[in-house]
């Protein structure tokens, strides 16, 4: 008897990945959490019934959610990390030599303690307690109303805007995220599918454009995440990515970033320019 | 009582589409055939249990197989497309002023007479009867064993390499490609999910590697394909794609295409190179 693991993608779509065991299943405080081995992803995280992560597509949202960020400021000391409680994205961000410090704060203590104990490779910066890295468990909207003029880079690495991640997703929180920045700092936060999602990558492209003097909107393959296309909002004080040139090499090697995907991942598709801009041929 | 149709995506992975009527199903010659509405991608095509085509994310698909070769010869009069019976690609390709023939020879007629029923959008070119198009019921195969030194840029639209799509992935079939194209001439074949069917991708590239002066593979995103993430094996006698440059304007709108896509999708992750060359970084 084979036995699945389903997430809706939308009401009327369903992906279910098979399943070898359910490592763990339960509820945090937060939100309804499943560990699982599957055949096709190898382990998976589901939270609220979403797939987050897996071991074997993991790569593509981490690197891509922290390397171009990253890459786009010259000299990133101080990173913040909103969510992310799996600790991919830490991983990524100690990675770079100019980091002196990462901080991430997740709201949820269940999360990061079971990537610790069934995802080692995407929690190795947690594992390893890396020098760089302050792990805090709170509220990553309270935290961001303290900070003020600090980070280079603020990365929100956070679940769909329904639960827990809902907060996220607002005017409010994106003038305070750049309250938070230094004056050439750098935002950038998951938006979910432009081809699915289109209003909520509208309304948070707006709203991060009302705030950001360079607002862009990036695009990368995530194969486990509805329509397969992901999207990441990027606010930016001072630099922008459709000028960027390399402006440090870098150190270690990567599974998808590379210095062609730095540009690549800006050029988007004509709907996609129609959405945010109503005019695909500017 | 919700109806839905699934594509086994791999034999662990199933996508589940809800619909609210089945408008076709049956068999031809060479393949089962569903007709769907669904409620996530509109009316929909599978052949053989795997999705083909939505009303939805159709543009996706049919732009990029075509557009990014045409547009990367500097002349493209005549054109041959293999498969692609349900009228897309040859929509597309007859919309370029520059080109004045498209033959399209699929093998199996049903599929053809179901999309001029079913997807009037997609066959358009088909239904209006346009005079530069000419289509055949046979076999490709067969076809391209005739053929030679006449064709600009032939297009592969071809299923998965099972069933009646099988013998268009073979170092045989691209021999006589090579041979069927002018001396200036490209070829391309989709070919799946350089994430998920790696061996395919891979076979693929050094076959038509060892025949064609110039090889590349692209990639585009195809919400209703396996993990999204699709890609193209392109051929080329002489044009290389790295180092494209604008030759004419672009005289029609498109969902998708853009020259900036033109170049970035030739821009590959990391894990992608490395399936292909072995070594990322070159």
């Amino acid at each position: 008897m084979k036995q699945y693991i389903t997430e809706h993608q939308s009401p009327y779509l369903d992906l279910s990945a098979e399943v070898t065991e359910i490592l763990f299943k339960g509820k945090s405080a937060f939100q309804d959490i499943v560990v699982a081995d599957s055949k096709e992803y190898g382990r998976m995280l589901m939270l609220d019934g979403v797939f987050q992560t897996s071991d074997k597509d993991e790569f593509t949202y981490h690197e891509n959610i922290v390397h171009i960020p990253v890459f786009l400021h010259p000299n990133p000391k101080n990173i913040l990390i909103i969510g992310g409680g799996d600790g991919g994205a830490a991983r990524e961000a100690v990675r770079h030599p100019e980091v002196e410090h990462v901080t991430m704060v997740d709201i949820d203590g269940k999360v990061v303690e079971l990537s610790k104990r069934y995802f080692p490779k995407i929690a190795a910066a947690m594992l390893e307690n890396n020098p760089k890295l302050t792990v805090k468990i709170g509220d990553g909207i309270a935290f961001m109303k303290e900070a003020e003029d600090f980070y280079d880079v603020i990365i929100v690495d956070c679940s769909d805007p329904v639960g827990p991640g809902e907060g996220l997703f607002t005017y409010e929180f994106y003038k305070d995220t750049f309250k938070a920045l230094k004056k050439d700092g750098i935002f950038v936060q998951q938006t979910e599918s432009p081809f699915m999602h289109r209003r909520l990558v509208k309304e948070v492209f707006d709203a991060v454009g009302r705030i950001f003097p360079v607002t862009r909107l990036y695009t990368a393959f995530i194969p486990l995440y509805p329509t397969g296309m992901h999207c990441f909002t990027l606010g930016s004080k001072k630099y922008d990515p459709l000028t960027w040139e390399p402006n440090r090499k870098r150190s270690f090697s990567t599974q998808y970033y590379n210095e062609g995907i730095q540009k690549s991942a800006f050029v988007l598709p004509n709907f996609v320019k129609n959405l945010l801009y109503g005019d695909a041929e500017r």
